[in-house]
């Protein structure tokens, strides 16, 4: 499992310490906005130029995430198909197939 | 596989038009500041008061992603394995073990 | 005004064809990321290590708002004083004072 | 001055206390990310569908941000004219003009 590579890398260093939730989810924030930064001023249409460093901050994304899920005893994959369940509910494939609209809108 | 169940959900609603690589940034961002928000003001050694709010902010980041990753055809352990080699580089155990300092820093 | 300072610096770069509301909130919301990173892992009671930076990055974060406020024709000072009033409806003093909750929870 | 019915909305509510910079800090991003979340799935042709929210989620970035220079005894005009220097310097007008790249591309 990968999050076993993650925790072991998080306690070869003895960070555990350092990662109460609110720190994680400060890290979460950031790392999302390095992989943001990939595609500023760039055009939606515009390929992406480096495709290493949007692997590098996605990563980091995702590690953080896994981390935080750690720290709190949750499965990734549960809490994914709990949430999938809740949006299909928010988002009915009648109202809102073809439709970028939020469900505040539909 | 749980990206299997995100593809269904997103493609159930034909969304992958909209989904570009630049606007998925933007959501993965938009979510982990949802998340973040949970602890806006709250001092780290406050429990969590609402951990179901939690999980579906949590899994909304890792939704957006995943979806990311499919897009650009990455496979999610192989880029956080990649990283976590860059990590261990950057953050080499003798000089980072007990020591929350940025790797610019230490 | 420091506006006529911000827009001179833009259009001696002829920027303002770049400047659609989208990237610049993309822009605020990326130079608020570097704001909050001088302050990741650190405790709430710990300085601030780096002054200058912090000046530096709030700065931005005005810049680019400041920008958006001039694209948009609005004054800042009025959006302020508008946005004053109504926090001070959502928060009544009689509720809200000594007290950290949001509106939702008063 | 706006930063005076700034500070007396806070005064009013004794506030200060909970203002320390880096929960600041975390409100400057929150509230940059409810200004990009009112351009999400959008395209930057797309007019803006409700002015009245960009003003008050613009308004909430500049208010967390005046607070912020107000913790720090900062004078806003001083240090954007400052930034304005260092950036004029980054982006020297003869490699920027008419150009989206970064300072590190130029």
């Amino acid at each position: 499992m990968i999050i076993d590579d993650i925790n072991k890398f998080r306690d070869d260093r003895n960070w555990r310490q350092f990662h109460n939730e609110k720190d994680l989810a400060i890290s979460i924030s950031l790392e999302a906005s390095e992989l943001l930064e990939l595609f500023q001023w760039k055009s939606v249409t515009e390929g992406i130029s480096d495709i290493e460093k949007v692997k590098e901050e996605l990563a980091d994304v995702l590690i953080y995430s896994y981390m935080m899920a750690d720290n709190l005893n949750l499965d990734i994959d549960s809490i994914i198909k709990e949430k999938l369940i809740k949006n299909d509910q928010k988002y009915p494939i009648s109202k809102s197939k073809n439709s970028n609209k939020k469900y505040t809108e539909l």
